[in-house]
């Protein structure tokens, strides 16, 4: 396997590499900058009783029937469309679980994020909300989002997204232990935690749904995902393998049941990118054997699915929030020079 | 007073009304886009149970501790920074109760909002997320956020937001009555909603405190705030008289205490905009006397408080969501002439 994912890696990244950092500082000529709400339902709540809200101090009250109709289960997207994009398609961006769009925007410590890297390279950009997050809204009936929400602690990252070993977490923010040589900007580990919300793990029909509709809606296009999202990308392409052109998973945390026809997928060809130290964790290599398999599906059935490992390229250090991390420019760049090889730039 | 309405309006709208239609197709030129998450706090919730939990389908179950630090109370705010700003200082915008900074992007009904309109007038825009709202995340937890939030039916905005008579609203869009010549995009009604948060009534002191630290970090600026956002936009100027060079508050829901020391307003412009059928709505001709004292106060202290009136200016049918009624880019001119003419632009 390992031999695999360096040949496949060989053939995709071995092009020259050319520091980003001049085209990274470019000015962008933009047609337009908005944003939409797509998919969802209208679904009827009865029973509630009377409210009476003064809802501004000053306001006079009042009396609101909290029963009705509600919008729910729509998400978000926010797009930025480039005067010239060298991109066939637009380039859809998936945050993953607990957070929201917000991942590809500027990363924690204050550093342009994939959002720009990728509008610089020539993609229009679209940056998503999964349904219950972010400005996509959540629906605050039980009924709707079934269950609790759960909320990340500071801490309960620190050793899933592999910054640092799990007895490395600690309150302060001077006694933490990171990974010798991690990519994550620790120092801004606290500012990184303003990102993320309240998620129900309920939900996953409804967010893929609204995926669905949002692919129906702006594509053709690429799918870049991660954690969470993955499946929610290499699903929105089984669904629709006439609108997503390419799917790019980032540490994808699920795939899609074996009983999920990857023939489906022949014309759409996969990038999985991992960052370090999986090695020696068994709940990462675990969702990785599961996500190989997925390749080896995809590629059985006749379809393309490349692996783009950073220690496999001599990288090391990268974490699972592999966009935020120090050289993440360095890490779209080797994406960017994929999606030529792959014939998805004009 | 109406008389000073009009002796104000003409003396700051009297400019020859140029077509924005050339101007606002024009392409953009961007220096970055970007970010920020500022203020909240970091608070510690303890006595929850554990909870096993598998995050994605195929995952294996994780145990979770949802007790520990969380970041909390902070917001969210998104820049587009133009490569050659004309304006002196960034506009911040700010959005009503219930829902989130994509007020002021793409209308229901498709059409570039606010954001863009200010932008090609030569704005650095900043579009903000109330604590609590969108990407600033909620702390699901009631120590934080207390008591339970609201979430509006499809139907209550309908005459709140004076797009038609209180009993003009039905579920089914056929039989939905508005206002005759009203400017709100009435058809795109149900797709506005999908704009549509939870909100709190208990936490405008949290949210107070959220703007406060984003015009520490972020201004000087010019704040445009809408309903809710009108008593944010209000005190964050009265809290930093420094840093806030001009508030426009359309259609502000409330205003600051009777103790509140206007005189640090002095050198601080303010303009009210106003859209139609007030007269004769009770609840809001009682909030505009609130906010016409308001003024009155800035101005015995030797400031400055403009209005604009739309129905005075001629024009009738402007609903309370006055950024997507239909004459929106109108509107924004005129708000452009008044900055322009209070020398908010180089």
């Amino acid at each position: 396997m390992m031999r695999r994912i360096l040949a496949l890696a060989a053939l995709a990244f071995a092009a020259p590499h050319a520091p980003p950092a001049a085209a990274q500082t470019e000015t962008l000529l933009i047609r337009e900058i908005g944003s939409l709400h797509v998919g969802g339902r209208i679904a009827g709540i009865s029973g509630l009783p009377e409210q009476e809200i003064v809802f501004s101090p000053g306001a006079p009250p009042i009396r609101i029937n909290p029963n009705g109709q509600f919008q729910v289960e729509q998400m978000y997207a926010q797009y930025v469309r480039l005067a010239n994009p060298r991109a066939r398609v637009p380039l859809i961006l998936a945050h993953g679980g607990g957070l929201t769009g917000v991942t590809y925007e500027t990363t924690p410590d204050g550093r342009p994020g994939w959002q720009m890297f990728f509008l610089r390279a020539g993609h229009d950009v679209f940056v998503t909300d999964a349904m219950e997050r972010g400005r996509s809204g959540w629906a605050r009936f039980p009924q709707i989002l079934a269950g609790e929400p759960v909320f990340r602690t500071m801490g309960e990252g620190w050793s899933i997204f592999r910054v640092g070993p799990a007895d490395g977490w600690n309150a302060a923010a001077a006694e933490r232990r990171a990974f010798d040589g991690t990519r994550f900007p620790v120092a801004a580990w606290d500012q990184f935690m303003k990102q993320g919300v309240p998620r129900w793990v309920t939900t996953d029909r409804q967010i893929q749904a609204a995926y669905d509709a949002l692919v129906q809606q702006v594509c053709p296009c690429v799918m870049l995902v991660h954690s969470q999202g993955g499946n929610f990308g290499f699903t929105a392409a089984l669904n629709a393998p006439d609108k997503v052109r390419a799917v790019i998973a980032i540490e994808p945390s699920g795939t899609p049941p074996d009983t999920a026809d990857a023939a489906r997928l022949r014309d759409i060809p996969h990038l999985v990118v991992w960052g370090d130290h999986i090695a020696g964790n068994a709940f990462w290599q675990r969702i990785r054997g599961n996500v190989e398999r997925w390749q080896d599906r995809i590629r059985a059935a006749g379809g393309t699915a490349d692996t783009l490992d950073m220690p496999a390229e001599g990288v090391r250090g990268n974490s699972h929030m592999i966009m935020m991390d120090t050289n993440s420019d360095d890490v779209a760049a080797r994406i960017q020079r994929w999606m030529e090889a792959r014939g998805l730039m004009r």
